[in-house]
């Protein structure tokens, strides 16, 4: 089992992230945790002002990245790195009073409190600054980025003179100045500066890719002031110099305008102008503000989860939640992938991975169905990127990349990069199920077709006979579980393939039923052949799939069985994680894996499966992964679930919700593990509510964990919104919105409507 | 078959190689071909004079080396490369005449010749320049670098006026700072120049490894002239001009002197000023040539090869023994490896690989057994460095780097560096191969005990047993065929290892039994436990040698058989190589190899295996080699002969002699294919001579290509110097130096003396 060990910065509270004590030393974990986002624009929770501590200053737009480049390597292996850049700092502020810049790295304050509020999508920090002069000013800071304007970031500062009267000065604007810090450079060169509207702008581009960012701010002071403006190379600011008298309380209030643009044009100014005066123009702080609340309080009534009597968890799930809904919303008009840490730190570089569609894509499935269509939407705007891809690896149709941020493959580690064929699977089975849940077949039929046409082609031409069994099957393939590479037949590799064909197959039939000329027009498009689509039948059919007889183990590639064991409880604890402490190759040759592989396929394709398999499976697999996955636990914890074992089950659900929160992983610094707060909501919805969503209709079959009073959960349906309530006596489940639909609950249909159904909970078995 | 395209650049002749027409496209190809070195120091055929056309000046010192670093990587990975670093340009040389300088690349010349002296070891060129004025000068050039004295360059030039007098200026000294090709960059630093005794020297560092070359030069003019000294940053020249009248010959004479030294100290230059009186106070240009001339004229003594009827392979076969002899020679006190590439290009970075052990060791045991024993010692002196690399990759013992200059890893590839366990078996190896033909017990048990058990602690704890067959084996391994990798009970690396362990415990019950002191002395200061031993011949006994019992094929490794197959003459001819054509990963999966590994294990324990196994064994594994190492054709080539599959025999040697002189694998002018030199000698000896050196007596089975009429060559065993000539009707075999010994031929054993024994030739088989 895992035992991982957390630490407590926050308070614990149902609907708020609260730290009441500053304490430097986790001064990047919290500015992890306090990331607020829109999926377009996100800022580490870094602070307003001047802090000479360690910080990590930190705002990322999607899609805006540079490059680097290694030395060339081998053909058909990446050298180049992309990675979204640190942008703009918007909330850039300096506070001096008294002849005293504040800086909580020196400055004397007292009753602090930060909070991020989940319900209404607001940050705020407070404290009393006790200047070395004697003066104390109460000090409150806001900030929030707009769920309903992609490019809106807000600011706001309050100032309250607490015992004198006296000047005090601030400077806030705009900074492109900051590095990116893992390459620990500035990736911008100024292009212009602008104080001639009633805003402010500046313009900046990355040095190799071109691309173009533009901050504008337009500040509201409560009251007159002095003012001028600060420059520096790559900044712009407003300073103020307020007469304050004691208790007078000062408001000062920013709107900034994040535009971006991919490369240099004539019009830039002139576009960005548009997009600032129509912000400018009709939305002031407040109405953004309620705007932005409206939206939090209408998405917490259609994706809540309640958790009775346990305030942790409940704490932690909400927390997940909402860092999933603010880290890809849908909303942008720039088509992006979501990074595997959001926009919230810099590693992994915001490139997006196959989690994209295994872990995220359920998740908005059953919460925002536009954010889910448009990470669809993106794998089908990269389509030409991931043809040109299969073209470097010298095969067909289309490969997706491993990391991408443009749709190109930016993982320079070719063992990664050329050997794991599981995002174009993935991308595959991210349409069939996104055509389960919602019956979008224009989107399926448009968009999806085309995508399956060349993802079959890529894998029928990686496709190989093996020579002793005459099955079809991939040779030199690294799978999910990244502790064994250069594999043949993979069981999960080889299993993806399977369906993506079948899905394929069952997609063209259907759609030459439903609409023949959009049949005839895409078949024209992607010239595809009768005897392809019959070779793809061939190969499903006679696909290599190792299973033990005997045990219905299935094998986990070809010779997994014979790989020398090892008991992973002779393991000492200052091994672990073993891929930081092992010689990298040492980790290879074992039956140790590091994630579910074959448990993942009965997850995704749990139908597929017998009861007595996943057992097998399950126990066999379960004794040899060390879970160094984030990304692990809950798959086996929703396994449990089905299998009964309850125990187990919550033994690895333990850490799922308050991953970040409690740092279990130990680089809560470096930013939130995105693609596992979804895997906490999985394991909620999936594993104690046992839905499965691989057949139509979806299943539910809950459980629920000894310690919990209740919980309940929502999710979007075939455009209805329902509420599954679980306590140790009954299921209860209503539809909130929209059309009735249908379930199956513990293998019986049900219809949903607006009236309470109650079953009664499924006994342990 | 291979297919293979050459070029002729050069004239056949037996003894020399001659270059009549100068072409600037060929002339990084002739710079490799007209290398001269001591392996000490070599030196590319480039030109004297000042040449702006394409050239690559390049001269390089063994274990004088610098290093770049690329970004770190896991754990257990390198990241540091070490590379034999371009040195003193000590043949820095420009000639002014008519206000004209001369540089082939714009000059005016005619009768130009370069001829390499095999027999002599002597580089010249001549030609006439015809300046733009009008005047006419015969030029010849000589080099040669001593094989007697390691530090010693010497350099000549001739210079005749052919039609008037006038003036001529000639500078000639020493320039380090030409740049280190592959990166572009130079790496010295000057660190003094000195001209204040009868000698003239410079010395530079490397910037990084702070090693330290002096170059120091003395000239003798055979003319008075006026004398200047012209200086660069890193360069140090003699300025002579001399009236020269019609018909006058001019001669200059340059003995230079290189001194090189590890680091930093204070005594450098009078340590120089030490080895420079040494030379300058006793030794002539003409001396120091006549030492040369009667080194190589008793070298060719005991180990020309003759070709009768051949003479394209008589030239081909001394270009080769020459250029080997010339790469490492065993007498200089730096105890260093050889490169890839000997020291005639950059390319492979001067740094050493298996190759030493497995091709250039049976070159060198046969002919030059100091060179022989220097290959080896190189190993001992680095153990320490085999054990620290041991610690980095989790394991015990010594671990020997896949490519290395001072015995550190200097391979930054993971899948080689860490996957590639044939190094530490090949020393293993190099060690049992060396005592059979030396019988040297005192070089084995001094130092060849405390590699050997080094070596097989490594092999112990990087061992594992396989879970479902209860064997022994090596899991995750790349063996010598390098278009398999992360493979598990690789043939090759198993069956090695076996044979280590099996020699490392013969070695240590003869050293108890004839050294008892020296055995207590050495398993003290190893901590040699007996349960240790116990435990190697407990693996020895059950590795896992998988070998199809039907068949009688040894499958290259675990799942191999099931491979994907892929006909190799399907594969279009614009694909080949395909290593550089193909993406990366595309190479891993097929039954192709890249070159022998299980027909490698039968050449080197040729005696371990019947001949059904070897031929059942090559007639699978040459349908599915495609030789892409310049190494592979000739094993293909001696296992042919064994099998009697002459014409395939023949085919797979056509390319041996020439590979380099006619340039078949299409990169000599990178340097020259040391490694493959060798293999061509291994070719006549073990491959027509039938030679197998892996028991005591060893043994000879000649036979002979059908366009000879006979062909000779002579080994070194046991101390004696045998000749044995093979012509259509017999074998004879006689002793020309050395005490009498026993040799099988066609398993019969003989003892050789002074008295030719006649054999008559075995029959095709």
């Amino acid at each position: 089992m895992i035992n991982k060990k957390g630490s407590r910065y926050v308070k614990v509270d149902p609907w708020r992230i609260i730290e009441e004590n500053f304490d430097k030393s986790n001064m990047r974990i919290l500015e992890s945790l306090f990331t607020v986002s829109n999926g377009y624009i996100g800022t580490r929770g870094y602070f307003d002002e001047l802090y000479t501590g360690d910080t990590h200053i930190g705002t990322y737009v999607a899609g805006v990245f540079e490059e680097v480049y290694e030395k060339p390597s081998y053909k058909g292996v990446p050298n180049r790195t992309q990675f979204v850049v640190n942008n703009a700092n918007w909330l850039y502020t300096r506070i001096i009073a008294d002849g005293e810049e504040l800086d909580l790295n020196h400055s004397n304050f007292s009753e602090y409190k930060r909070v991020l509020d989940l319900k209404r999508g607001i940050l705020t920090r407070e404290f009393i600054w006790h200047t070395k002069k004697g003066s104390s000013f109460k000090l409150k800071f806001e900030r929030f980025i707009s769920m309903t304007k992609s490019n809106v970031c807000c600011h706001k500062m309050e100032i309250t003179s607490l015992d004198k009267s006296g000047k005090i000065k601030i400077i806030t604007g705009v900074d492109f100045s900051h590095k990116h810090r893992i390459y620990d450079t500035n990736y911008w060169e100024g292009l212009f500066k602008s104080n001639e509207n009633d805003y402010i702008s500046i313009g900046c581009k990355t040095i190799k890719t071109n691309k173009i960012s533009i901050a504008n701010f337009k500040i509201e002071v409560s009251k007159a002031c002095a003012q001028g403006i600060v420059e520096g190379e790559k900044k712009i600011a407003k300073e103020m110099v307020f007469d304050i008298e004691e208790n007078e309380n000062i408001e000062i209030k920013k709107v900034v305008v994040i535009n971006s643009f991919d490369r240099l044009n004539e019009n830039l100014q002139s576009e960005n102008g548009k997009l600032c005066q129509y912000i400018f123009g009709q939305y002031s702080y407040s109405i953004l503000k309620q705007e932005h609340e409206r939206f939090w309080e209408r998405m917490w009534e259609e994706v809540d989860i309640e958790i009775g009597q346990d305030s942790e968890n409940q704490q932690g799930i909400r927390f997940c939640i909402f860092q999933m809904l603010q880290a890809y919303s849908g909303m942008q008009d720039v088509v992006t992938g979501i990074g595997a840490k959001g926009l919230s730190g810099e590693v992994y570089n915001g490139n997006s991975f196959w989690d994209s569609e295994v872990y995220c894509l359920p998740f908005y499935l059953f919460t925002n169905i536009d954010a889910a269509k448009k990470l669809l939407e993106f794998r089908y705007f990269t389509l030409p990127q991931a043809q040109q891809r299969a073209k470097e690896l010298d095969l067909k149709g289309a490969f997706y990349p491993i990391a991408t941020i443009d749709g190109t493959e930016s993982c320079t580690l070719w063992q990664h990069a050329n050997l794991q064929l599981q995002v174009s699977t993935a991308v595959a089975y991210g349409l069939y199920h996104y055509y389960i849940v919602t019956k979008d077949e224009k989107f399926l039929f448009e968009k999806g077709t085309e995508i399956l046409i060349e993802v079959c082609r890529m894998l029928e031409s990686r496709c190989q006979l093996g020579q002793k069994d005459g099955k079809y099957g991939f040779f030199g393939v690294m799978g999910p579980d990244e502790f064994h590479m250069m594999v043949n037949n993979d069981f999960y590799t080889n299993y993806m393939a399977k369906k993506t064909f079948e899905f394929t197959i069952e997609v063209l039939k259907l759609l030459k039923a439903k609409d023949e000329k959009l049949y005839n027009e895409i078949t024209r498009k992607t010239k595809l052949e009768r005897n392809e689509v019959e070779r793809w039948a061939d190969i499903a059919k006679n696909m290599n799939i190792i299973q033990d007889p005997q045990s219905k183990v299935f094998e986990q590639h070809e010779g997994y069985f014979n790989l020398p064991h090892i008991e992973l409880s002779t393991i000492p604890e200052d091994q672990i994680p073993i891929y930081k402490n092992w010689a990298y190759d040492r980790i290879f040759r074992y039956d140790m894996i590091k994630q579910p592989a074959v448990l993942l396929c009965m997850l995704l394709y749990s139908s597929d499966f017998t009861f007595e398999e996943k057992k097998a499976n399950y126990d066999y697999y379960d004794l040899r992964c060390i879970h160094e996955s984030s990304l692990s636990p809950s798959i086996h914890s929703i396994l449990a679930c089905e299998l009964g074992y309850y125990d187990k089950a919550y033994e690895y659900f333990k850490y799922a919700t308050r991953l970040d929160l409690d740092n279990y992983n130990r680089n809560t610094d470096e930013g939130l593990h995105i693609t596992s707060l979804a895997a906490a909501w999985l394991n909620i919805v999936y594993g104690f509510g046992g839905m499965r969503s691989d057949t139509v209709p979806i299943k539910l079959a809950p459980i629920i964990p000894e310690n919990w009073s209740y919980y309940s959960f929502r999710i979007k349906y075939n455009g209805a919104v329902l509420k599954i309530v679980v306590d140790p006596q009954n299921v209860t489940i209503k539809k909130l919105k929209g059309a009735d639909v249908e379930l199956m609950v513990y293998d019986k249909t049900y219809t949903i409507t607006e009236d309470e159904i109650k079953i009664p909970l499924q006994q342990r078995r």
